[in-house]
């Protein structure tokens, strides 16, 4: 089975949101997933980490890039970093913001070259904008492909802050990774019973 | 068997140069290569482009950024990407220039979008520099992660040029590519026969 | 007088839609403004390059970076960049796309980093988005700041095509941009006459 | 006179020593200069960024991205951002890590951004390679343009560890941002007698 974690910074819990229904769409197409915030990191968070076959980090951008709790986690990672410890996962991104666009790109391009740093194989958003596809949903309303970017109005988190359209595009981006990594899983058992 | 087709632009022949040792590379770890200078596009390029697990692109660094021809290239590629065709692929990159930085971070992130664009799942460097592995190589010279990045010299490429460092470190990208992407396959395939 | 060159690509013309609407705004701030269509470009282009205060890069973003039209105007530069011509000119830049993020961003890094080798101090967007100014005019709508980004539809450009609040975005635009270069300008000036 | 303050993180004494550089570089270009180590921050350090025509970021690359530290200063400026209190300042940043390259370019796109958030005019490294201009010094060795990069290796900081072409570098890039604010501030000045 697909072994998801999710390792997300919010502050306001409008990132905490689209956490939340990424994991929800990676649960419907069949992974296995755990959710940790890192602003209170629990003992368990290294060994989770360790045992999953992909991690999707998620981070609100502020002020350009990822925040600064999500870079200290980054920091945090070097030891995996320095033995590869990480090498062969899948990993994947999201952030969210108060702007359509909001330069949240660079904070997808932070992550992405985390996970280079790593190792890890970077999976991207995997949702066309429906823009283009016609679905009527609006999903990937503002177009970003390295990873999942979705806006939330200040005020408090509600079912539509962020808007449902940002949760369904969240919901896809999971089960677009999760697919991915069932994958990337078979790949190795395949392997594994060749040899 | 992995199928990687290693899509270059090269004017003097530095970066026709690594494409080769990645392909020698790949071969050597079972993969099926077919190379492709798009300066000169021949006529089995798109069907190869399609029948491929990975594709790895390849530019010299000019400017900051891929070169004019790749990004031509690239923009060929909008077809298969209005359709998505190319989802699912695995991607990776490579970019040489003159100088050790050379802003050539800023070429690999250019290739690391344009595969995010196409669904495309990207494949790190996956080369530890030597000065933290200790292997006395000389690999990974410059500390680049995303992408591979080597450095030529002014003049007529030789065997030397680029220096025997980057071409291992070459060679040692290309096995990584082929290890993914057979991985990869493989993980289809197994997901397949279990349905 | 403040000197500005707007070098653009455009091959549906809202690109060019945007270049002059940039190209009012910098002239009505008092500056002088000369616009190139580097798809066709004519012999005067480069004298003109040589005697501008500050250049404004303007290129569609396709498969998340500049036109290779774009780049190969770029590539040309390199005499300008070997010789460090360009070194202590202002420099800006813009894009237009058919999404409101559309990684857009990328484009202008590209673009920050090419000015960057000439040695070429870069001048940002300028304009607050108007969800933080309470300005009531929805200027720079999608928050991009390194530069101007703007979003238009298909079809045929008009005068709704890009919408106007972009437009009126590209006319801050270049209202900042021209402040900045008079200011600079006027520093040559002051430190000349102090010498 | 040309008022820059200099606020960096260090947390081995590498980029202090890149900082210290800088800044004597800067004071023989004849500008006044401040430096903050914003790991210990001091309370006329908002003041002194206030007063500032120009501020200099500075960072190590950790994980291919600015340190955590920096980061944390960088969203408290989000006061400043949001009333833009820092508009019209010159920006410049440099960034020292362990390998030639690093990821180093991601660092200083990111300090990039910020200035541009905050409507600042970016400064560019200003040092051509030596290995373009034959100067013999070995500046830039590694051809980074967007702001100033070093390396340092492990161990204590020593007058040779950055070694003294990265010293030299750094020199180079403190007087060239010190002369570009020179410029900058004149032009405020000339500007201001014309009114």
């Amino acid at each position: 089975m697909a072994n998801i974690v999710i390792t997300y910074h919010s502050v306001n819990h409008h990132t905490e949101a689209v956490a939340l229904e990424v994991a929800k769409g990676a649960e419907a197409a069949g992974a296995s997933v755990i959710v940790h915030n890192i602003e209170n990191p629990v003992e368990r968070l290294w060994s989770d980490l360790a045992a999953a076959d992909c991690i999707i980090f998620g981070s609100p951008t502020y002020m350009g890039d990822v925040s600064a709790t999500f870079k200290k986690f980054a920091e945090e990672t070097s030891k995996q970093w320095f033995t590869q410890a990480w090498a062969g996962k899948l990993a994947a991104g999201f952030t969210n913001s108060g702007n359509p666009a909001g330069d949240k790109l660079a904070t997808l391009q932070s992550m992405s070259i985390l996970a280079a740093q790593h190792g890890m194989l970077w999976v991207n958003c995997g949702v066309m904008p429906s823009v283009y596809t016609g679905d009527g949903q609006n999903l990937n309303r503002f177009g970003h492909y390295l990873g999942l970017a979705t806006q939330s109005a200040n005020g408090p988190v509600s079912e539509t802050n962020p808007a449902e359209e940002d949760r369904a595009t969240a919901r896809a981006f999971g089960a677009h990774v999760a697919a991915a990594t069932a994958r990337w899983s078979a790949g190795r058992t395949n392997l594994s019973s060749a040899a």
